[in-house]
């Protein structure tokens, strides 16, 4: 039995002793509570669930000053950044409960009966089911918005699946006491057991993906991490789905009109962006172009000066402030980097900017390095701006920023940024991800989720899956597809019917 | 450089050199024709795409009996059974098209800027954008529907995706055939070189999913051959999305009830579907419990009458035929299977029917053995029926037949199949999956597709990705985003909007 320990970044001591690592037979009783949770927890009803979530989240609130004290002890991040993230969270929760009182998520659809070219068609209903019980891994840099609360157990409970959470090693304490207060809140409002379970340690995380019962996957993490579990879902009888958000550069790009409408606004934008939360955010843009010339040397000089006014910070915890130093170090001494400033490397959490040419553009500059460390990149002209980004990997976003009614080649770049991006950003910066209907926060690989999104109301859409009834009777048939129910948007033989 | 040989079943001679194997070399030179063609195809706009579908079925249809003769001598389908099929996949290219007129499968939600709980939110406008390039594998025993051309190529098309088919050898002839008349037809119509491309020889299907400007792969075959792909997907530096169709057991259920009413009826109707195509489908019910006692006798009588009044059937190749023999043999040697009728198990196509125990469900049982044969599991009560239910893997399909009027078994098997299938038939047979808005042709592993479907409308969502534009000007958003645009349905803040 190993203990799990609860670490200050900031001191580097255990401040105590959490849980104990959960065993594989622990495991494997918590995937069947879950599992036995499932039919119950659909059975709720939509508009059961949606006061469930409205009752977790007021849950959470009550309990936020523990909860972000707690936070802020495991992850150094602050009490403001985490009261933030709170309301992020439990504003998220009750969105997903609107998600459910609207309905049209389930993408209700009849086909009455009917002669066509291929032959007569009987009468076919479908629409969006939950999946079954869903494990869920915590991140490091969201101890809130990405761990035991946060996008994935939302999305996942709102779509009538048991969430099994794998506490974040970085974050234990505030993952448990985060398990207690929602799991108390669901047992009171009368949830079934087993709808919110949580376990500790690696291989208790390794057991879940590999579990028979377990039938999706959310991960927020490495893409070392998420290949290692990509490899225990390949080795199952069956793969599942697996919805990971792992690395992501965030190129941002910097017109040349842009640079001369207001190249210190940016230079300073640019930094607060990519050192914000110790540029520890998935969307921290790692990479800019930069124009030549006269404009993109203000810039860059207002981003020196911006880095030059930081102070280091505290980074998640010792193997992440290990992890930044080196990859800094590796930057700075790539072929073509020059350091703008920095403070010494050895340190964990000090803010670097570097800058490189476009033309270059080292390999070392197109990986993300997590931590507040970004890269300027100056570019000649348009198509030396076009040939680095044909070079940069997928991200989760990507960013324009342009001068004032420029139009023709922010569309190219929009042309040019998209096949590499989920999100493109006009004229702002890609930290901050709105929970809203609108968003999209995912990417083709490394930044994963190519179909889906692990932030807004379409997150949801991972823990469905299709379901068609054909000739049922109406008894048979979800209260939704039968033929007297209006109360959400249905498409029926082609026409989509808004709510009754 | 190795031939590509058409054979025919029916005399296993070699009727012609259809092609050499596509070379790595030819292979990546079409990729980068397909990558070419994304953004002309993506452009010519959704009523664009629509139009060039409609010219492939017309195309199509002109070349019928060319096709149909030529698939016929490749598959041994028949001719009655291929000029169905043709006149599906036509309909099938068609209703793309109203898909993409209508254009609700873009999903296009806008939130406008507003303050929010968790802080202001930006101007977020999220539709679905082509994938990219999009393999397809084609199936054996739908050389129409599920190849060159049918489901995979009309959505991925539609879609916006360029597409490029690996033939199935089983019938390289027919493939290269429509190949020409699709391809011919989309040049005339004005497609950009590159829409549609085809290689041969299973190197090249390796190579084509290996290939980094390949963004998805559509594949409808056996299991094994997935797992192989996967493989080389999993070997990629950017993993890709993978629609697998693979292996369906199709589980059928009858009720006492159903079985009082009509056993002769059933008995029969299960027959013609499991025979249907020479068993070739996916949707084969390979399964069906029926109860004991004389209702049950009864419909075993007239399945075994229906079975013993067959010819035997040419199967598509001399594969599939020995593999159905090995299966077939092993199904009659499993311990408590008893053979109700067949032929000599060594001819390859003989109908075979058998019969077991619910109780007993020997592992043999709730494997697919593709081909005209299935078993009859005789169920005591229930509580067996639930049992043998629970020990079944996933299918496509699953089907209930109850008694008239009755609604309590149906609605509590409808609880116990769902979570193993992905349609639920009632008082009907799987085989005919009618293309539609509302149908669902997938399931959890091994039929696969678990998220997403391979039949219906909702096909084209797997060759879409979400994307979000944050703040961007009017003159850079997709037609479908801009304030004024109204002719498809929309959610904005929230609310679905149908279309103006």
């Amino acid at each position: 039995m190993t203990d799990v320990p609860s670490i200050d970044p900031r001191t580097g001591d255990v401040a105590e002793i959490v849980a104990a690592e959960t065993t594989t037979a622990e495991v494997a009783a918590l995937c069947r509570v879950a599992d036995a949770a499932s039919r119950p927890l659909e059975d709720l009803g939509r508009d059961g669930r949606a006061a469930l979530l409205d009752a977790l989240a007021a849950a959470l609130e009550d309990a936020a000053t523990e909860v972000v004290a707690l936070a802020d002890r495991e992850t150094a991040l602050g009490t403001t950044r985490l009261t933030g993230e709170l309301a992020r969270t439990c504003y998220q929760l009750r969105l997903f409960g609107e998600v459910l009182r609207e309905g049209g998520y389930l993408e209700a659809t009849i086909d009455h009966p009917a002669d066509t070219p291929m032959g007569p068609r009987p009468d076919l209903r479908r629409m969006l089911v939950p999946i079954g019980p869903v494990a869920v891994f915590g991140a490091s840099n969201f101890p809130l918005a990405f761990s035991v609360p946060g996008g994935d157990t939302a999305s996942a409970l709102a779509a009538g699946c048991p969430v099994v959470v794998k506490a974040h090693g970085s974050h234990p304490a505030t993952s448990q006491r985060c398990y207690e207060v929602l799991a108390g809140a669901a047992e009171q409002f009368g949830a079934p057991p087993g709808t919110l379970g949580i376990v500790h340690g690696q291989q208790a995380g390794a057991d879940l993906v590999a579990h028979p019962l377990v039938r999706a996957v959310g991960f927020t993490g490495s893409t070392a991490g998420a290949r290692a579990l990509l490899a225990i879902i390949e080795k199952r009888a069956d793969p599942i789905p697996f919805y990971g958000e792992l690395s992501s550069l965030n190129p941002l790009v910097v017109t040349r009109a842009a640079a001369a409408d207001r190249a210190a606004d940016i230079g300073a934008g640019f930094v607060a962006s990519f050192t914000l939360g110790g540029g520890q955010f998935c969307t921290k843009p790692g990479l800019a172009f930069v124009p030549t010339g006269p404009d993109g040397d203000a810039l860059v000089e207002a981003a020196r000066r911006a880095v030059a006014a930081l102070d280091p910070v505290v980074l998640l915890n010792e193997r992440i402030a290990e992890s930044y130093a080196a990859g800094a170090a590796r930057l700075a001494q790539a072929p073509g980097v020059s350091v703008v400033r920095t403070g010494t490397m050895r340190a964990g959490g000090v803010p670097v900017l570097l800058t490189t040419s476009a033309r270059a553009l080292p390999p070392e500059v197109v990986e993300e390095c997590f931590g507040p460390i970004a890269v300027l990149a100056r570019y000649r002209d348009d198509a030396e701006l076009r040939t680095a980004i044909e070079r940069l990997p997928s991200s989760l976003t990507a960013t324009v920023h342009r001068g004032p009614g420029e139009t023709e080649l922010p569309d190219a770049l929009a042309g040019w940024l998209r096949p590499r991006a989920g999100r493109l950003v006009f004229d702002g910066y890609p930290t901050g991800v709105a929970v809203s209907w609108a968003q999209h926060h995912g990417g083709p690989w490394p930044a994963t989720n190519t179909q889906h999104t692990s932030v807004g109301t379409a997150a949801i859409r991972r823990f469905l899956r299709p379901f068609t009834w054909q000739n049922a009777p109406q008894e048979v048939l979800p209260a939704e597809l039968r033929d007297a129910y209006g109360a959400i948007p249905r498409r029926i033989n082609g026409t989509l019917h808004p709510t009754a």
